[in-house]
């Protein structure tokens, strides 16, 4: 990292013009004493023109409120932007909400689970993504090698996964609210401060448990599932319908699920739900882009020099405060922990040692150290495993364009599990997003 | 093994009354130059004294027209007929036929696939036979503890796991037809003998996948996968609905599934044609009961004295002769390769080394020894793994007789994976097999 | 933990004769604030009573002049000392130094290493070790089974290998004060602060390496072996002898060995040198019989009430405060990292996961959780395998008073390796540790 | 392998001047009906042109009286002999024995032990031999590529290690007359005939262990380490000292070792008994250079026309009858067991996946598959891991002819272990072989 003697961090935000930056602003303001940051640059594409500019014209009011010297900047050329960067975040969406609606809706209609990260959806979303993110690598290992890569673009395990694999650098972390949101959850639970929880998380992402909760540091696991199995919830995402546990499978589960664990141990139930969303033109993705466009219209108010409450309810909140914690812990070689998505590298031993993971690791300015978590629990082991095949085909399916293996992704999801009909599937998404899948279609 | 001087082998068959046995005779008859039988002892319950009587019967007739010294003795008490055993096989349906249709019509009735070895029923099979088979294997321990245990009750894969985990002797194998059916249903596809044909399998029980097909020892694996792609069958074992694979998807497989792999990847249409029997009355446990009386008329002629090619129809076809070989090798030392069902020991290098796998094993006089496969192709090993993560805690929840973890089991098996009605299944099929459960119900 | 009311900790300490408790005490002293110690009880055996009480009344001279409310205690009887203590410190020396003195000169007199940790010597050490260990570890279970054991009796690695295979409660902790010292010594090699540096430190006790190095977060490893390959020493503790490394195969080594490798890369010159101690009657354990002579005469002045500065050449230097601060990492969940001893759990991923290793762990409340630290490096994943084979075997031969595992332990430790040589060094050995061998001579 | 319409295999044997040879011709000789070789293409180097004629007048003369079609030819270019080649055999030595003279002199005059091998002697063979045995394989890669090339050049392990790292195909086994002497050995302690007896072989090349033992397919091993703890051998390869194992060090063992752990348990008697040796001139190249040019005397001989009984005392005895059997079950997919080096696979899991091991395997026409051998016995683990260690940082110096990695190869090799001497040897041993060693002098 350079040195810093009249000048301080440069951050470069790819898909700055994100709802989500106001977060990711005030992250920087409040910790800006001891994470000096002097350049925001915000990058974004054609279609977000008008976005990235309404978030950077309310970046420059918040900086200017919080009177810290942050310069923030614009751009639509990444390669402009990224000479110098100490830190690169990644917060983009190919295709934006559109495809997102499409990767929800056109599931539904033959009747699987449509989701962004999760299933036929979730794959798509690898599909379109992947491409865009190595090359984005690429550039990284060109203009600034030595920059953290950080990246909360969904679905982020498998976009680790294909950064670790097909990569240009290594210094790549991914990001997700949903374990700091369960350890929040937990310290609401408890009516404690966030600090005195702690939990060991081990898994994929959005694919996570919670394998020990500890309040100061004594482990309080058992009480947790019993506060689960009384209907308590212990996540402050509320990112999806968030249905009450079986009492008596939770207890046998032992562990602490994340919120997407619905997907799989309430299919029927879920599924349920989102058709009847789906009937009324309510999936999720429909319900955050009049989200989103609302809060595009408080952002455009020139009095707005803060972070608005309304974006709370987004449901990615923490995301970007997560990035900023961790920013600030590599920064300052803070050696707290925190769950990041990394290279397993033994810590899950059940897991290849190469695959990304999401994992409590202690971060230090040399990166994240994930803890040893050992094996994974008998009862859970099988089902990450399987999204673990899912993941790593998907990545191969992506990055070779492959139509064989995205078919051979999607029957072997638990989600969709149907040869047949999810070739038809296949095919109509993909056309669909033919725009997107230059590799499918060369 | 006993020194044989005047005497050949003792075997004994517990569950001797099964329609299989004729079958088993035959096998031992027509190796009997090799594999000297002089007493074969068929054991069953007082439920199955007329069966028995009547298998037996026909079992004199047999030996006596082939005009070999082979001696067929009944009993009701196993106890009286272990003692100096060489091989105790075991057959045993805990609940009888009427268990089996239950473990298929119930889960149909709440919408789930029901099915012998997979699913609810197949975890409900478990959970009856396995306290029974451990007694067995206790009592084999105290009075012949030289004795193998060669098992091909369902679901063997399981079966197997809770003798490795809770067993008296170390002495088990478990057995099953499939592997041999696609062995002989590749022979049959390249219109060669069998014994030119030679299948690397890894997995476990109706989990296996055929990893390589060699013709004279030259690998012709991505011939036999295009042969598939183009709807031919692989497997001459028709227990379950032949469906033909959607090409795409067994190219990029890579490697050969077993039948049953359709509740995986076929699961739609697999619920949907047994929906369509289910309202006929004729899930395959019905049929299988009709075909059962059919034969047994027809093994209480006195004039028949040989297998009846009816039997072949049974769906059971070369289980017994499968074990009849497996014995012969053991006794003989053959050292040569069959897939049983045995501990892993690193054979599959990405399950843990102490459980239950399905693989090509070296059969020698020291039991299998299992052929090195290396890792699982990345597609397969995410649902291979957590059909073991089912397995054990299945196997847990019939050793303890523990509801929590027969709901976890139910619930992590991905062709349930719905917790809330998982639990209303699970108390339906607990109260209907009561009687079989006494862990369950103490 | 109990709740503290109007009460601190309590710690006991057996072996609290020892010279080094006087570090121990002023490391409570100085950790008062934030580590309320209320009582130290400190236990002896009938031989070490005067030293007992020399160094009770140094430590309430120390905690009076340092007014602190820490009461100190003395016992002939553990399990009076034991009920109620939060920490229970071990830190004996069965056979006292006259032990030693036999485990250095025997070997050496048959032309092998002796060495108290290494080799035959080491071996006996831990033959001597381990049953009384275990005593006390079943006392702590039955009188204070919360506590922690925190042993820094060597060999340390060998003696929380046979904790965790054979002990009897979980919470035991194996300390050294190598890796220690080898931080401190880096530090000091950088002049900088020893809070500054951090080490990533993987292997055994006695044979771990410093994987990486840090200087405030940055990796500055290949900078500290140019500094060891040009005759620098990057070790604080000066146990043994401090020859320098060959720098081309410090080089190709590239991570930092301890001092204890030189046994094993300098086995010739090592040997040399302590034939020459031998002969003039000044191996270590004689110049430490002298040294602690003279620190027993120096802890009886009436005047003295701090710990003294001869101590520190004692050659265990940082062991007691090594204890202290793991303590108290413990107590307040300071989640620091620190070396230790600890089972591997996939920390290592080259090592047994059941094993113990010596690596660096966050220490929370809940123990400590080793950092991943993935592969050995090939070039030294060898010796260590090696070494945990050594250790594996002799904890079974101390447990069992296997005469026959204690010579294959000798034959295979790559100190000795030489059949017929070991056989007569192994009973001259057991021949003079007879008495502290009950379970050999039973 | 191509059709055999009116021709049969032609075997390509590089080195084909060396003194093995003739047991070579025999071997396919007396296989010839089931293994119907017609060209023999004995390949050597223009200092080896006078050898090569005078064997080759000799297989002439063999395969004539045997009245078989086996044609031999004679060429100094290996590139004008691979083409169409089915089977290629590489026998050499880079150097020839003067090379190995100084291999084991030069250690000894320093005090270490001097073996073809083994420690420094070991090492330098490899590093001269890998570089050649790599050009040899690529080669074949051009010119044969679905030939199998079966290697029996010493080192043979750290050859397979550098064919499976960086060579250029995958058919490469590696062979050794170690395992199969110590299944004579056996035998003939039982007095029965060598196909009666089966020994489970795991490890690496000269430091495999034989973990069973069975007779007639029954486990026998502990009656064998009976006999081996009274004094009997159980090896019929007489390659070196056949010292006397420790009764009780070899029964708490509990495994087979080969002769050649001798030096790793033995270390000071073999050391002792070599350095007599060295002084009178007769270390074991000294021997082998007089036998093998006694050898060529007898071969000369026109009325000889059979491989001379005198051969076997040359110490690689049933190598080359070794290759041809192994050889003739590839060609007829027998599916017997035989030990050969090749990779690992899990069938160790002790060891890395992917690196050379010396395994009991199924010899098929698809190559060997290795036996599940699971984890090595904690006892020997260690030995093996050490020396694997010693193997892949060799095989690395010898491809990137680093120095100081050949200098880590020599210290962390339990034999040598003393750096400062380690590097005097090095830089001798690197000038006695600078010819041979041209990527050191580059």
């Amino acid at each position: 990292m350079k040195e810093l003697i009249n000048m301080g961090l440069k951050i470069v935000t790819i898909g700055g013009g994100s709802s989500y930056t106001p977060e990711l602003v005030e992250g920087f303001i409040k910790r800006y004493d001891e994470l000096p940051v002097s350049e925001l640059w915000l990058v974004d594409i054609e279609e977000g023109k008008e976005k990235l500019e309404i978030i950077a014209d309310l970046a420059r009011r918040m900086v200017k409120k919080a009177d810290v010297p942050i310069q923030i900047f614009t751009t639509l050329d990444r390669r402009e932007a990224l000479p110098g960067a100490d830190f690169v975040t990644t917060q983009i969406r190919v295709g934006l909400l559109d495809a997102r609606i499409k990767d929800e809706r056109i599931p539904l209609k033959h009747g699987f689970i449509g989701q962004e990260t999760n299933g036929a959806g979730g794959m798509f979303k690898a599909l379109r993504t992947i491409p865009v993110i190595l090359d984005i690598n690429k550039d990284i290992s060109e203009l600034c090698p030595d920059a953290w890569m950080i990246n909360f673009t969904n679905p982020s395990g498998m976009i680790e996964e294909a950064l670790l694999k097909y990569g240009y650098t290594d210094k790549v972390i991914g990001l997700c609210n949903v374990p700091i949101g369960i350890e929040m959850g937990v310290a609401k639970l408890l009516g404690v401060a966030h600090d005195r929880v702690r939990v060991d998380f081990a898994g994929l992402n959005h694919m996570v448990f919670g394998l020990n909760v500890y309040l100061d540091g004594e482990n309080i696991t058992k009480r947790i599932i019993d506060d689960l199995a009384s209907g308590k919830s212990a996540s402050e995402v509320k990112n999806i319908n968030d249905i009450n546990w079986e009492p008596d499978f939770i207890r046998a589960l032992g562990v602490i699920p994340c919120p997407y664990h619905r997907y799989y141990f309430m299919r029927d139930e879920m599924l349920q739900t989102e058709l009847e969303e789906f009937k009324k033109g309510e999936v999720r993705a429909e319900v955050v882009s009049r989200l989103e466009k609302e809060l595009f219209e408080i952002y455009k108010d020139k009095n707005l020099d803060i972070k608005p409450p309304q974006l709370e309810q987004r449901g990615g909140a923490y995301y970007s405060d997560a990035a900023c914690r961790l920013i600030n812990s590599i920064y300052n070689d803070k050696k707290d922990i925190q769950p990041v998505n990394t290279r397993n590298n033994g810590a899950i031993t059940s897991l290849p040692h190469d695959c990304a993971v999401e994992v409590s690791s202690v971060i230090t300015k040399d990166g994240p150290k994930p803890l040893s978590m050992g094996e994974l629990p008998v009862a859970v082991n099988g089902l990450v495993q399987q999204i673990k095949s899912f993941e790593r085909v998907t990545v191969e399916a992506a990055y070779e364009g492959s139509y064989e293996k995205a078919l051979l992704a999607l029957i072997i999801n638990p989600l969709v599990a149907s040869d047949k009909k999810a070739k038809i599937l296949l095919d109509e998404m993909l056309e669909a997003h033919k725009k997107y899948l230059p590799k499918f279609f060369k």
